[in-house]
């Protein structure tokens, strides 16, 4: 009989699924279209006749896992189930393991998708064999998940890792004045894509300056995108947004690194994949500071597959160490 | 036969002991000079002797121990017993565990002294019961213990918590321009009794505005007391320097609560225990970020007692839990 270990990861738009066997090798994967509904259980019922198909697939069923492992875009009391603050799924709070025991009776280990994709990139990834990293996703906003002496550090509410809120300047308390950015942080606010597309507006709407940035955004609004295309064309004004967002990225890291003494940074999500000068000029910044040895900083090698990666891995480390 | 445990916080000029029972009743403490020599054995002769001479008065010897639990001021691997980075000292690195072996053969429990001063709060003081806290000491520098998931996190490198270090400016490279401060970070320079009369004593040099700090220095170095005793007098320019030290410090707590999501701040040391509406004013800032809820963050009660009695408590937890 086989056993095959299940590993979803759910998002607002693409559901990532990964089926593995018990030594970890990848059965199947795929990128599903998310069939959100307002009634959680209907989505438990659609992902569940997916996964159910992909164990047909590779000559099973759904008795046929030892477990699923599901990763979620919000905040998950991995203890209880519950899952709140998940604005992509426009969910109210949801205790998931009703939902999920409806459909099956196995073992489910829920977590929050960065802590997932974290698992994924230690279990078959960038952070391979390390027992303290920081794995950090720049993308619309920034999130992180922190690997702690061997294992996943959630905080004592389940929101470790939520730096995007961390404070860029003492003293200044609230996190946007603008209401159109209420949902970023100080910190995102000055390193995400959203943050460093706001900077550059605004940097464009007070300086008369030229700068290829306004002919890239073609009157449309402008995202880091254009700031980075500029920027790979020696544009003076996005070479110095730029060095603004990496020099705040750098300290965060140097500050999160001295904290925790970690020896390794993960860097993904689609600002860094996008990039590909990202990693060297935050490597070159961090090696500046004094006088600690500089951690070792890498990018994220599973993009995507990750969150579906570490979930599966998560259902064989949980049974294997008996949690 | 009375099973004691001991306990001992090891300064540059003061070594503080502990003996309690197997329940951590303090049987008897008491504070020493350091009989420091160049010599570690020597030292370690003088301070097994006098923990011998406590263990008589209590109606034992040192084979009553279950075990001692030493905590030191530099850098421990609890793990090969290796001190490093012990300027107090004046060693150079040193394998503890042998020097110990020599006078006694029982359990010996070796950390850091924050760390200890950290357990000695969560066993018998402020931050009794909590499982996510971390303990800030605020003296002539800035140093702090981090306790995660129940237990005490050391690193990659056993040198977490080093948040002196920490980046106060994105791009302030180098820690100390001047080599009278090269011993201390970017964030102490801001935030320990040491940077706030640096800051002080740069302020009256610059400026020619009369200040009460300058007649309580009385033509000597300008120290921390004077800048807190001339706040407490409404001094604008004591309170100017006050503000930007809390800030700092509010702003780095702020920050370390929500990458790690702890629920508890403990604060002690020289600088917080001098001057009582230290506390008052930290919480105020910290309240004012949003949108996260404040941890709580309360005073260190046990003092210079907590390291002692952090290291017995070691003792016991180590012994009790088979590591």
């Amino acid at each position: 009989m086989k056993l095959f270990s299940a590993g979803i990861d759910v998002g607002g738009t693409k559901t990532q699924l990964c089926l593995t066997d018990e030594q970890g090798n990848i059965l199947e994967e795929h990128k599903l279209e998310t069939q959100l509904s307002r009634d959680p259980g209907k989505f438990f019922n659609w992902l569940f006749d997916e996964l159910e198909q992909s164990c047909i697939r590779n000559g099973g069923t759904l008795s046929s896992l030892k477990g699923v492992g599901i990763g979620f875009p919000g905040v998950m009391n991995e203890r209880t189930g519950t899952l709140t603050s998940a604005p992509a799924l426009n969910w109210p709070a949801v205790d998931i393991r009703p939902l999920i025991a409806a459909r099956y009776p196995g073992a489910a280990v829920l977590d929050n998708d960065v802590n997932m994709a974290a698992l994924g990139e230690h279990a078959a990834g960038a952070a391979a064999g390390s027992g303290h990293f920081i794995m950090i996703t720049v993308g619309t906003g920034v999130g992180s998940a922190l690997f702690l002496d061997g294992r996943l550090y959630r905080g004592a509410g389940f929101a470790a890792g939520e730096i995007g809120y961390l404070i860029v300047r003492p003293g200044e308390y609230t996190a946007a004045a603008d209401p159109e950015y209420s949902e970023f942080g100080p910190f995102e606010m000055e390193a995400s894509g959203t943050g460093i597309g706001a900077k550059a507006a605004d940097y464009l709407h007070s300086s008369g300056r030229p700068s290829i940035i306004r002919e890239l955004a073609q009157g449309g609004p402008v995202r880091a995108e254009h700031v980075f295309a500029a920027a790979r064309r020696e544009d003076e004004a996005a070479l110095q947004l730029l060095n603004q967002a990496y020099g705040h990225m750098a300290a965060v890291i140097k500050n999160i690194v001295l904290t925790l003494d970690l020896e390794l940074v993960i860097l993904g999500g689609g600002v860094v994949e996008k990039n590909p000068g990202y990693i060297d000029e935050i490597v070159k910044r961090v090696s500046r500071y004094t006088p600690h040895q500089p951690p070792a900083i890498r990018q994220a090698v599973l993009g995507n597959r990750a969150g579906a990666i570490g979930a599966a891995a998560a259902v064989r480390s949980k049974i294997t160490s008996g949690h």
